[in-house]
């Protein structure tokens, strides 16, 4: 078995996927708007061998339940909900290795400077850099971003195609390998011949000009992307290098899982060149009984009202106009058909409104492991045995305790196990993760917008 | 006198204002992708008692001399220009007082995204952010973001004016001071009765929703501008607490910062209260010899070729039609009103082409000093009595070197002379320049969108 990747998730606020578990005694998510906060974070990864810190994000707040944002102000729901992408090059400057997933939205950062900022953090951070693609759910988003509405789900995904198209054509494109020069005797900083404008005019997108960065040691960042509509998918199977999925039983992820791989089949990639990390919440002590109390007390920092608020705010359905024991049903009308088709679909059966609050409090859709090593270790070598998962999206809960518990506890287990590496590979986030790079390589597509050979 | 403002003027670029001097053996600045540079860079600034590193940007790219790009490719003419605002929280984790002065573009960043990255960086930072406001000037910029032509000039400082109210709204009207609660027992994020979302519909921008960050230290970040024409001025009087001027002579430049305080004055606010830096290139040496050799090598460095392309992108005109001994004049044609004004009305003089690419080899528009430690420090003096300017804007040169000079030579006898300050003062951006804050006070604009007392 190839050795897990292991990614941290989170986003840079407080309540993140676990809502009201910021009023734990132990936890110091508070503290999220200082630097020190941040780097100690990628020091803690860095030690317990992560991969990354893979940093969501969301535009625009949750102000579906009860119609006003006050449900999210009191519980602190992704909100604040700071930009996830400043804060890397300081966490750059304390690891060596360990790489950063950045969350960009297709539909509201303008493609030039998006690349730009992004070529920008993967010169900076050696090639540590990936981007979590994302279209946005919230109606909420397009508001702030000065629409009247949210574009369409699958239209979404149509605009992230040609947006892509782009990125590609601006990060593998625009200059030739060969093209930068640093020729000082000849005055020579680069040869005019080997860069070429963009000359765009699409359906979504126009641009003319040139990349203004020179070619960074990726080109094109590690692309990670969570699609999980059949839309969703389908522009995963195109372009992502890493799946992130979902789910809270092994049959649905392994169906997930041998999909995502179809798919990317069908594409004419290589099935091994996409990975799939599934989203967990892990909870580990000395022993299960440890680690039992410790979940018991974090979920009684739950907080029902946030957590059915930021229910709300995914499904686009005010769970506070709903019987709390009444099954929820996915209605072609609402707003937010993936989100609901993750609730009511991938994990084949139906919630209530009170059993969102009190079964969604710690993990919200990610598998949620609570015990000892032994148990934690086992239950994660046989995720990846019976879903064919590369390696898990470990969700922040308690911070840092969750996170140290892990390193501590479970990180020289799964070594010993050889179930994860104990050095880094060298070289880019992309070689570290592939053995193989810097750039991407045919038939993905952004190859194909090389123009030198 | 008030101990002078000292700031660093820079690019993330190689070529910025002194085309050629890349060449130069000693120069590094092609390692500027690099984030060691960047940290480097941070703490001899903050060694050499600079009160803040401004980043200046461009969007686009100088493609107007010959109607190419490909000078500006063959002289690195400000390409490669990265992002920013990435590289800050890093130089941020190596320094504890030093500022940063961040550019963003009111015509072309989002302003929902630009507020929140702002506000993200003056957490991250404990408050030592700045944002120097541009509207952009090159044509191609336009282009690159997908406009077929760019704003005309005086309409981009309407834009700016609007653009700036949302900001206000955001960082200041949105968060009451007290909203914040943290209250862990009574499960207490924030009170809603002291979140205010913004509805904005005005003629160029349109918003519904709440600012995502929580009030940073400074809320608003220290206001930076740098408008050189009669409208960029009024708007710099409203706006700005630093403004960044360039000049060549005293009397131009004392002219300039009397019109800008008369015009602050004019909106209500105190004159004192808009700071002006004078861009300024120094060359020090032990000796004025050891100087002027110095320079001589430096501008032996210079590259022609890129000095007009550089020029011909800011004037909007292409040089490289213009017989070379045949002086400019401003045209109501030309595209770029202001830049040409720069050149033929501030400095009180017209230029030829050749004369661009001899005397602007080294400073541009800037005033240049070269010589030794007590002709240095004698001349900035002077500047600072005889025009009314509170600090200056040190332009990169040879990077490094030329700072180096600067930090070892000429701030120690600055010191000396109780032109400089010994410590940096406490607080955020603004308390250390002004020793008041850290908020904006009445009248600034900032201060009145404030819905809490």
């Amino acid at each position: 078995m190839q050795p897990m990747v292991l990614s941290a998730l989170d986003m840079s606020c407080v309540g993140f996927l676990a809502q009201g578990v910021w009023t734990h005694p132990a936890d110091r998510s508070t503290r999220m708007n200082t630097l020190d906060y941040w780097l100690d974070y990628a020091r803690l990864l860095e030690r317990g061998m992560f991969d990354m810190l893979f940093i969501a994000d969301t535009i625009g707040t949750y102000d579906v339940y009860g119609g006003s944002i006050d449900a999210a102000v009191r519980g602190g729901v992704q909100l604040p909900m700071n930009d996830p992408s400043v804060v890397v090059s300081g966490m750059a400057a304390v690891t060596k290795n360990l790489g950063f997933g950045i969350t960009g939205n297709v539909i509201y950062e303008p493609p030039y400077l998006f690349a730009r900022r992004m070529s920008t953090l993967d010169h900076l951070t050696g090639g540590r850099v990936g981007w979590n693609i994302v279209t946005g759910i919230l109606a909420s988003g397009a508001k702030v971003m000065g629409r009247d509405k949210i574009v369409a789900h699958d239209e979404r995904y149509d605009v992230a195609d040609e947006y892509l198209e782009l990125m590609y054509k601006l990060w593998e494109g625009c200059w030739d390998d060969d093209a930068v020069r640093f020729d000082r005797e000849k005055h020579l900083f680069a040869d005019p011949r080997g860069v070429h404008p963009v000359h765009h005019d699409g359906r979504y997108f126009k641009m003319e000009g040139v990349h203004p960065c020179l070619p960074s040691p990726q080109r094109t960042p590690f692309l990670f992307q969570a699609g999980a509509s059949g839309r969703g998918k389908a522009f995963a199977a195109t372009h992502a290098e890493c799946v992130f999925v979902n789910g809270v039983s092994k049959e649905s992820v392994a169906a997930n899982v041998a999909d995502i791989r179809r798919l990317a089949a069908a594409q004419g990639r290589n099935p091994a060149d996409v990975l799939v990390l599934a989203g967990a919440t892990i909870i580990v002590g000395r022993t299960d009984a440890e680690a039992r109390e410790k979940a018991d007390a974090y979920r009684r920092c739950a907080d029902p009202e946030a957590v059915l608020a930021h229910a709300a705010g995914g499904l686009g359905v005010d769970l506070s106009r709903y019987p709390l024991d009444e099954p929820l049903t996915y209605q072609e009308t609402d707003a937010n058909r993936t989100s609901m088709e993750m609730f009511t679909r991938n994990a084949k059966r139906t919630y209530t409104p009170r059993q969102i609050a009190e079964e969604m409090a710690l993990s919200a859709r990610n598998l949620l492991i609570v015990g000892s090593v032994e148990h934690v270790v086992g239950e994660l070598a046989d995720w990846m045995a019976k879903t064919g998962v590369n390696g898990f999206n470990v969700a922040r809960l308690i911070m840092p305790e969750t996170l140290q518990d892990f390193v501590e506890l479970a990180v020289p287990a799964l070594q010993e196990r050889g179930l994860l590496k104990r050095e880094y590979r060298s070289g880019t986030l992309r070689e570290k993760i592939f053995g193989a790079g810097p750039r991407l390589r045919s038939p993905h597509p952004a190859a194909m917008a090389r123009t030198s050979t």
